[in-house]
């Protein structure tokens, strides 16, 4: 592993396809059982802008699996409330001198505000509607899992791509290795530049279907969901016309009768919960691998 | 200890008495100064849906104690602000191959709705006005101190029997335990098939007196506390009726001045801070139950 | 070190200069790099009721550093909601028996309200306008990193000295180091029994310039920040004007344009980001001592 991720992981279009291999073959080795190293001496410090469950506290647990020592940020008890900015709440955590930044914000490309002047590598946990580097690497090792390999499936990306950041990092990624990238959804989610193909037309040879949460909150006016699961979600009749062999992934929260059924959640072709079983292993990796690159 | 506990607490109901006795025999000797085991490789994760001091922070302590690592839900940042369901986001720490969840919520038997589908032992922290379990233990330790038997003494539990869930896990526990319970309250507070005396008949022959809380948060209608001292609560008049060698106990917050007035809470009959302090041992001895069932 | 920090740390006027200085001594050493001692069988609870970043955050960093156990609470989560006192739940804390209570809370003095019904020693992380001991440790400490000495220096404090702990605690500890304090600021914030310089008038001949956050929570009626900065704040025009030197510090957190000009946070006479990395080494150092001081 070279220097690449010194200054932490921000998108993985700074990363190489072998050190995102290496990456996952490690985080497939955690996965396997074999035990994790030591990091007693670390600590993490975890700063979330923004409500999360999988990501935020996934980082958590693979931090006590490490046996880092984590320390987590609450805005709400924080100086945030007496009008500190957000370059100067991360500028203070920098002068603590911890070894990690776990940072989720709203901002697109949050990290650039303050590239250059802080010392402490950062993870980049969600900027926004820009990108979710962890996630997509979750995602990749999902799908390895299931396949075997990338090159060459056929994946449809469904839902609001627009204000995905799912989406764009995994787009980016999934075609870097081979993968071919179909989406779907409903007009007002489409991003210029892209096409979007009727699910009913993608359903039959894709060998992965990613749904996409519907960001409500991204949404300046409120978008309708009534029909949504009809027009463009997974039920019953899609399911049935799936491919065989073909997986249902979904980076959650999932709306429950949105995006998917309930009956399909945790239905036999549903590798929803096994993402997030993955996130330990993969962001445990990627710690590492942040780690090792400072030596 | 037999497998009962390998999914965790949900209600003392499923524990034989010789289970319990066993769990306060072994927080005995925590709180005598034996050392507690090393579960430094353990990872609790704590989901509080409501708030709390004591339950919440003590089982913390009680983990640090046992050397555990403790993960702490808020639901605050979570994805709950997403539209997450509750069985998600239990299903989402489940994933995350904990060894022990403590959840508090809301809602009654909350832990039936994810009964078969999670791994992970369960720690009933209070389920609505449903029951308490480790408080229970807590109120049995405390009196056990005190008299050094359970069996034969009388209790009153006064106040907001409707709605405690710490009347109805004591009352069951109690009597099976050979002890005579009496109730006592305001009327808008009996339950049904139960019979309410007033405290003044009750408070001359009653070893303990259980004051419970009033819980406004639970009355669908602001009920009003004028008078309430008087009429229901303790006071230097009632302490004065008191057996000798009678205690008060009141499992907190205490409402001051409603439940009991000001000089009462800690005064020479009050074991309400004991309680406190049992509930570290009792905690810690229950964690450790559920770990050996698991052996 | 003598038994005065056995109940932990109110107020700087209770020490004597040796025990300051030995204090700060040691937060040297830390700085520079002396291990700090293994205190893993050590729980401290942190306990803010006002939001924090740098003093909450350094605590918990610090008490990392010396391997604790930390313990946050959360007043949001906390029976504070169910209407619980602030007295209760800084008794159900001490029941619980840790090593140590770190905290802030809006009113002055406020632990002169538990005084001598707790066993566990309080370090006071601000209490409302009263005192804030550790941040006054931290400016001794970085004041005296900057010249060597701190008897005979000039310091300026300028801006809201009326609600200001720091200018409280910094005013009467300076003094007794030997330095010359000199107050500038609006009139509204004037405190009955100092003197105001024009800023223009220290600015020449002071060392130090403490520029005070304006507190607007605690303002009455909004006070206007219109002209502020050209009035009574720090600019690159004032800056022109220091004496060689001369350095500017700032508790936090900033108000950009306010208190200082964008350009003056991190200019080379700043030490604000100094003081902030001072802030583990103090805050541990006070740690230490008490829990020597508990032998």
């Amino acid at each position: 592993m070279d220097l690449t991720l010194s200054q932490g992981l921000f998108a993985l279009q700074s990363l190489s396809l072998t050190e995102i291999q290496s990456i996952l073959r490690r985080a497939q080795e955690f996965c396997d059982g074999v035990p994790m190293p030591d990091y007693s001496s670390k600590l993490a410090c975890n700063l979330f802008f923004e409500p999360s469950t999988r990501t935020s506290y996934s980082f958590q647990v693979a931090q006590n699996r490490l046996k880092m020592r984590s320390l987590i940020f609450s805005s709400e008890h924080s100086s945030l409330q007496k009008g500190e900015s957000f370059y100067d709440t991360i500028k203070v955590f920098d002068c603590f001198n911890p070894d990690l930044l776990i940072v989720r914000h709203g901002k697109e490309k949050f990290y650039e505000e303050f590239a250059g002047s802080i010392d402490t590598p950062v993870i980049n946990a969600g900027d926004g509607a820009g990108s979710h580097p962890t996630q997509s690497l979750i995602d990749l090792i999902t799908i390895k899992q299931e396949f075997g390999y990338l090159a060459g499936l056929n994946v449809a990306i469904v839902g609001d791509v627009l204000h995905s950041r799912v989406a764009n990092t995994n787009i980016e990624i999934m075609q870097r290795f081979g993968m071919k990238v179909f989406m779907s959804g409903p007009p007002e989610f489409l991003k210029r530049g892209m096409s979007f193909f009727p699910l009913l037309e993608l359903i039959e040879f894709c060998d992965v279907i990613v749904m996409l949460r519907v960001q409500n909150e991204r949404h300046d006016s409120k978008f309708s969901l009534k029909d949504y699961n009809f027009k463009y979600g997974l039920n019953s009749k899609m399911l049935s016309l799936m491919k065989p062999g073909a997986i249902i992934m979904h980076p959650g929260p999932v709306n429950r009768g949105i995006e998917l059924t309930e009956d399909l959640v945790e239905c036999s072709r549903s590798r929803i919960f096994n993402q997030v079983k993955n996130g330990i292993c993969v962001r445990a990796s990627v710690m590492e691998a942040i780690f090792k690159s400072l030596i």
